[in-house]
């Protein structure tokens, strides 16, 4: 299987062009969050600002914005508790869509991702994410056709795919895969593969220092803002994997543990050095 | 046009009398968040803080206030859902009043806008920023005659002053801008100009690290911050302008984006700098 | 009396195998914080995240779930306001559960504690601290057959055993503890002592620094995150115990009072550097 | 007059004893705060928990708590609203008490302001600071016989004592300080002076970079943790007061403004160092 590199890294990140403006850098809405698990919206949406998005949106619970506003001003928030007619145009404003980190499973969220799925249209790209995954799985909801990524971990994937985790390999993936024509899988686990089509690769980085809490909620966030920026294809998303579980590594190197907030404050230096070797 | 370069910024850049208190270095007023975009008013108050403003104070929506706090106990907070009749002291004892960032086009912000036009005095300065633009445009509101600061991007001045983006040179702007005959012109875009009756100044660094959400809160708040401190004078709001976009310069060396909290904590320490190496 | 040293540390910290996932490190339950202590539950949820549990949650009065958040969007949050029925699944999928940080001792706070206790299951581990500790002697409440760690300081030990604090001795201790029979006794004064059955050993570090409010509470979630992650054993426990004075005791080189935050952001580091020199 | 130098500083602090515990470096309790200026109450808790005091408590608006906690999860909260008999056993319990920071002029603070002054007892520490003094002024309250220590600017000191700005001199002070028999007054100004009975000694640093809102916040925090560790000293006193402008002036060579924020986290680290020098 093709290994992913940091030269993926270095061949998709691109200088930014002299005239250019934050719109020229994707339109970002992170759907997520609850009382609960509102932690992880505000990884996610700080990983999508961090690493270069122009503009962010959380769409949470209200509970939810304090906690925003005192980590990442530069994020905008939407109550999505308001009748959805209300800011289903914010939905459709946006280049690139997360939903799922820290939605939960509530009938809430059904509801709401049954409203998102239905909203989302051909060109936007739409990332699913950790409960919206499962809500799918449970709920047989159809996925619209669009840029679509998809980020299970093998659990989520064997929800979804009906492929049981002893039994997911590349050749039984692609085949679940096609399920969903466009799609791209981020399938995580112990060297996270990522398939599109017939194409797969994987990486060889990425240790146990990132096995915490919201890790996965910071990679959306990461593909997010790559996509973005650096548009919507297999390579862009093959970077975004490799560039959080590089900078965790190197953080690893002086930490037993990395935390999501760490990862996060280093992608703007990590990105720089990789353009800056190229 | 005439480039404005850090001699600007080491003209206008004052060391601090000894004897003196933080009422000498202006009373800044931020109006302007809601529960969408409360973290512009977050942003321009830390810069104008940081910036180095006596006495800061931030008019919002309630939801604003504890995200502020976390960031920002420097600042004083005033809840601007209360009648305009118990705050307005506030608006009269400012030096500067920002009035914009993060504010929303609801009618609420409509009528508050209304009010403060209406309370300006002709000795305060008032920095016209964001939403507050797009109101006036589309409101055909009245500016009062007072020390007036625009600080558009190009699409906005295009609303205001019915000037097409493409037709956006500097005869016509000149011309629109004399519909404000005391009125500084910011006007935002790859290299930002800087308008003010017969005077034009452009900037020639800002590279694109800064298109990121929150750029336009941060400037407006050293504009104010600076006004406060050094007098609203023409060169004074062009040092702003290129501190700004100086200190994003200097981080963008190892930063692939510039986050608007990174350029706000940076800002100390350049303005020292400015004033040692002058 | 045998002395903890670093050595203890070393052979309890592990490098983390290649293959694990957050679920390997512990789901750590941090059940305390109200209105009035509300820091209490986030430095400790704090502490255990910063050193390495797997997922953690704090179950708290509402009022603290903004400033959780702003600090620690790693951590997952329950209202323990609701009906317990609609949370106890959580302490039940605990590896470990604290209880008591902040608590307070209100009547909510003890009726509280009681359904607690009666929850844990044996394979559970349960720390009890603070004003939990208060409560359970006043109450004459029964501590359930669990892995059991109390981390009282003199004064609440002479509560809970009755051992009057000029006559608690290694033997008078150890007497009382007879009561628990497999509890761990982390006896908090100037040189801790830890007990657990015949065993006993003691701190010779940890200065006076540390004397401020919170350290209780880091030390709670740091002998959490360990046991989550190596076992709940009492070498995992001196393990926590050491580990929290000797970074408070490196950190007051430089510094006259070393704040809970400090000690908390020290963490992966030093576990790092005691990973590395074993 | 005599000149403070960090000789002061040096003779004051004391290395701490190495069987200690919190409960010796004093309780400190922050009354102040308000919707408007609850920042200033963030900050004075701040600076008493980072100059060492053992534990922090701040009575305040609710409105406070969540920015409080985000910044400093070391400081309890006490919701002032709530009728005075359910916390004035938090005052009484207090060795020094501080009113005033951002407490505002309302109905509700002079209220509040007569209960604290009613309850505080002789062996007690109380720090009149802000709006207290203006209040106690205008609605000519007694204090208490009490460890009294007052820290008007000079209007404040004019408005109390009835002597204009221009005509307070050396023996003008000393005359209407007389009114307060026990108490030591911290006049500030260019060049801070600080009083007691025939004593009276001078700051000759700090410099305007601290002219910004939120100074005199963290003076009163600074002086009460000096008080709760060292004795309400008049050396004690004017070794909090030096402080406070030398790491101010220290943090000046490299910033134009120093923030109070920033001179709160750099106290644990000047402490140690004049502990170490001395």
């Amino acid at each position: 299987m093709q290994v992913i590199t940091n030269s993926t890294v270095r061949a998709v990140l691109q200088a930014r062009p002299a005239i250019s403006h934050k719109g020229d850098f994707g339109r970002v809405l992170i759907i997520g969050g609850s009382q609960q698990y509102g932690g992880a919206a505000i990884m996610s949406a700080s990983a999508a600002v961090y690493a270069g998005a122009g503009l962010v949106s959380v769409a949470s619970d209200l509970s939810v914005l304090s906690g925003l506003h005192a980590r990442l001003p530069e994020a905008m928030f939407i109550d999505y508790q308001q009748p959805f007619v209300q800011w289903s145009s914010a939905v459709q404003a946006a280049d690139v869509v997360v939903v799922g980190p820290g939605l939960g499973i509530t009938s809430f969220a059904v509801e709401l991702l049954r409203k998102i799925l239905q909203t989302i249209q051909p060109t936007q790209t739409l990332i699913i994410d950790g409960s919206a995954l499962s809500i799918i799985a449970h709920e047989k909801l159809t996925i619209p056709n669009t840029q679509l990524i998809l980020t299970p971990h093998q659990m989520e994937w064997a929800r979804l795919s009906g492929v049981a985790i002893e039994q997911q390999t590349v050749a039984t993936n692609q085949t679940a895969l096609a399920a969903y024509p466009n799609a791209t899988l981020v399938l995580k686990k112990h060297y996270t593969e990522v398939y599109h089509q017939q194409q797969v690769q994987q990486l060889t980085i990425g240790g146990p220092s990132m096995a915490t809490g919201g890790s996965g909620d910071t990679l959306t966030g990461i593909i997010a803002a790559f996509c973005g920026q650096f548009g919507t294809h297999y390579q862009t998303i093959c970077a975004a994997v490799y560039t959080h579980s590089a900078i965790a590594d190197e953080l690893a190197k002086t930490q037993y543990v990395t935390l999501p907030s760490q990862v996060i404050q280093t992608l703007p230096h990590y990105m720089a050095k990789m353009i800056h070797q190229s």
